[in-house]
């Protein structure tokens, strides 16, 4: 469905983005920056944490607004909507990983923006391993205006569009839209629950809010052990549906679909998640897919700085 | 006591480190690498965590002995070491940060090595401003050997002094010791305490043992939020005592120094802390000292990737 239009490994475009800030590349639409994978970005398995991965959609996100000479006051914020209070709420992104970059890897992302229908904006990413131009992961993502102090979703003003409308690409999302609806889980239908969890210091923004890429840190807490250690998250859908702040405590929850269950160790699993306040406010439903780890994902060779013992 | 004998802002120096894997410098023995602040990396303040800057002290003294040709089978280990078994573990760290960086400054991070003693080393980092050279922080730290399979420490073989001697540099330490003995924290000393800290599957290094840095994280969790808000971190000293694993429940316990309590608002303020496990077995004792902040930290005019509400 998505085709490689103008992708070869190009080293003078890498040279180009030496420190690492991103550039927009010719047709003016597609934003694009490269990363290398750091020794404190890789987990247990020696390869980027998909928290890393979605760091850096958010990085570029940020770069190619300012790239545009669109920033205004706020992060990601045009002018336009600086003056009207206006800022952009993500309420679903979709993400599916083929192959987790390892350290010093350097992977490249591509990011650019179209509409979506009347109100809102898409934005979508396609992450490559820079050296071999393979696929790292594919991601579509929705956003909205809301107004910062009212907290009320806004209709596109007409100078903003005016601003941000030339960038709109017209292609089809980068992958297919996962339409399934996300149940609402509760304790009796969850098969894990991680209760009391609580924003660190390190957690929040600028804005004393919890970073949306911390959720699935939270998310991931319910999700049994077994399953982090023989599985990798191949697929992941968030729908944000509420911001929380640093005195939130919230409670995970996962269910393991039944269908996976009593398959093979090799088959793939589905999980659906809730991540809620503990006195019952929804802020993020998820579904992840997991497929069987590669052998080559099991090596445990030594420790990271390790303290004494 | 320590100067700065070679540095001046070099814009070829910096190319060279297209892809922030960094080189070690004409002289052989001092290891360089540049880290551009990402979006992800600051916190609430919108600098650069003290996380970050740890992690990237961690990720330059890994890329130094891979440099160096020096790495064996485990991250940070000679082939002389992986071959016995050993591993580098770190039982001080003692860091000054002068200045915290912004989202998009690059940093230059100089590291490199001396003896400690008879069968330690001492690695000392400087990190400075690229465009200012102005620095940021300087840290030093005192690593043993241990036997990874029997947690026991070692002496440092004939066989990997000649790896590493030739690395060693006879300079001062970058900063002079803090040798105030670090007290022993109780529940009837500590003015603060959190307990039942756990890992995040994401805090988990390659060895499932918890990375050092992220100890930080738990002590700052003690820490009242009044210092977190109006103070930021000046300098940190920390004895790592024993590691812990994916399983571990832990307490974070600070006291702050009673001859702070009442003084004005403009003062600095001294913490102790102590990390360990729920059962009692000390994890990390530190110290830190905390500066006023200056009035532009405290700016908060737009969240980054805001959720919904």
């Amino acid at each position: 469905q998505f085709t490689l239009i103008d992708w070869k490994p190009r080293r003078p475009d890498m040279l180009a983005d030496a420190f690492g800030l991103g550039k927009i590349m010719q047709d003016g639409l597609v934003f694009r920056q490269n990363f290398s994978i750091r020794s404190y970005e890789i987990g247990a398995d020696r390869t980027a944490s998909i928290e890393t991965l979605m760091n850096h959609l958010q990085e570029t996100a940020l770069n190619h607004v300012k790239s545009a000479g669109l920033m205004g006051d706020g992060f990601g914020s045009t002018p336009e909507m600086s003056k009207r209070n206006l800022i952009w709420v993500v309420t679903k992104m979709q993400v599916l990983v083929e192959k987790y970059p390892s350290w010093e890897d350097v992977v490249q992302v591509d990011t650019w923006v179209a509409p979506s229908g009347k109100n809102g904006m898409r934005r979508d990413w396609h992450v490559r391993d820079c050296r071999t131009g393979q696929t790292v992961l594919r991601g579509t993502s929705v956003w909205v205006m809301m107004n910062k102090q009212t907290r009320r979703l806004s209709k596109i003003p007409d100078e903003v569009r005016g601003e941000i409308g030339s960038y709109f690409v017209d292609r089809e999302p980068i992958i297919d839209e996962d339409s399934r609806k996300l149940p609402k889980l509760e304790h009796n239908t969850a098969d894990h629950v991680r209760s009391g969890l609580t924003p660190r210091w390190s957690d929040l923004d600028v804005n004393q809010h919890v970073n949306n890429v911390k959720y699935i840190g939270w998310i991931l807490e319910s999700a049994p052990i077994s399953i982090l250690e023989s599985h990798e998250l191949a697929s992941l859908t968030l729908e944000y549906r509420r911001e929380c702040g640093r005195d939130s405590v919230l409670q995970s929850l996962t269910a393991v679909s039944d269908k996976t269950i009593d398959a093979s160790p090799e088959a793939g699993i589905e999980c659906q998640h809730l991540l809620r306040l503990e006195s019952g406010a929804e802020i993020v439903r998820g579904r992840t897919e997991w497929r069987p780890k590669s052998a080559q994902g099991l090596l445990t060779t030594g420790p990271i700085l390790a303290a004494n013992a």
